[in-house]
């Protein structure tokens, strides 16, 4: 297919080389901000749009990859009412792109990206919405030359998989820097966690995650408990998030 | 060497295996749980021991892996002032063993083990403390038959990797376990968020935690920060936790 993006961030760059890989030709790249789209298109060997108006109507989809806030916005820029459109946010419903189009949909890539690190989308859970069956033919054509991990899902679910990945995710992450930060105050690596991090996660690949819970928490072990909330005397957001964490395992089990 | 185990949970049990698959022998395991010795010991092709009274005097080592609470209880029970005594905790220091031998110490192994996982002993951080240069000797030995990744900590060190330990691995395994029992709730399985979890423990592997940073709290998306809070508006906990986790991502960045 013929396919343009519009929006140049980390899940635009991603889905667009892999939708390169698999054969497809992205014709342009569209952001809000023109040397984003440069690069991008300039690493797609696709043409950077500068003003949206300008955007070519002889593609075969356009993929809109923008903060939710701005979606319909960009929508209402494509000037081709009979292409397809779609977005890739896990939380923005499919309805938006109802009023630009008469067939659009979702394609929703459940994975974190970041720009400088490389992901192998074969095993990306792909998780798709359309507004026919015709769009959602096309969708899943396309997802499954891109990945394994193909699903379909309406946008209450979507939603709700948004919202789980969000605690699995990014939350998660940032536990892992506020024990960076913890360890750097006191001289000590990251490194040295490093290993325990990727056991973690290996651990519930195969396993319900309540049913490998470890930690002075779910043992009810009160006294490395207070030890560890006066160690944490100092910063006292760190000692909120302990004993409301702590309390929520308590709960859950 | 020849070591008894007293304790039979977790760690003494991964602990056990690595020691004997490094050649030593393990003479005994003690529990308070008879049955648990018995189990653990058999596995070992040990002794199980039923009273702390009967156990051997002619262990070079006495390895204490129970809980904090009761580690100077058991060190007490045993019958061999001049050899080396350890225990294995990560927030314990290692002064609680000083009354009872004259060469004693920690190896704390950085890792969250279950019973049922299997793990790969070579990997793990092994951090250790002796209470004098010999101790020390035979641990560093010990410890690198068992693993490549060896360190010397002190005890308030160690507290503090701990507890950076607390939050990398348990409170992150639970923010899977509240992940999944939302997805549950959903008629939606766990496997859609596992590649999930398994790339962001990845992507920390050769980042720091704070530059890789994904989500709508670090985007400082307010709108869509505010649908999941309505999404959640029957879990105030998850709402709570939501809260101030997003806050906390704001604060560090």
């Amino acid at each position: 297919m013929n396919i343009v993006m519009l929006g140049s961030g980390n899940v635009a760059t991603h889905l667009g080389k892999a939708l390169q890989l698999a054969g497809h030709t992205i014709l342009e790249v569209w952001s809000r901000t023109y040397e984003n789209a440069r690069i991008l298109a300039s690493s797609l060997q696709a043409e950077a749009v500068a003003d949206v108006s300008e955007i070519s109507r002889q593609a075969d989809m356009y993929i809109i990859s923008v903060s939710d806030d701005v979606i319909a916005d960009v929508a209402a820029l494509i000037p081709a009412k009979d292409k397809i459109i779609i977005h890739t946010s896990g939380s923005a419903g499919i309805e938006i792109l109802k009023p630009y189009s008469s067939r659009y949909g979702v394609l929703y890539p459940l994975q974190t990206f970041s720009k400088k690190q490389d992901v192998d989308f074969k095993e990306i859970p792909l998780v798709l919405e359309g507004s026919s069956e015709e769009v959602e033919l096309v969708l899943k054509e396309m997802a499954l030359q891109l990945s394994f991990n193909v699903h379909f899902l309406n946008s209450d679910q979507r939603r709700i998989l948004h919202l789980a990945a969000v605690f699995a995710c990014n939350f998660t992450n940032h536990l892992y820097a506020l024990a960076d930060n913890l360890l750097k105050d006191h001289n000590l690596k990251f490194d040295l966690i490093r290993p325990l991090i990727t056991e973690t996660a290996r651990k519930v690949q195969h396993n319900h995650p309540e049913s490998v819970q470890t930690g002075p928490a779910i043992r009810n072990d009160k006294k490395t408990i207070d030890k560890h909330l006066e160690l944490l005397r100092d910063h006292p957001e760190l000692q909120e998030i302990y004993k409301l964490l702590s309390q929520s395992i308590v709960n859950l089990n």
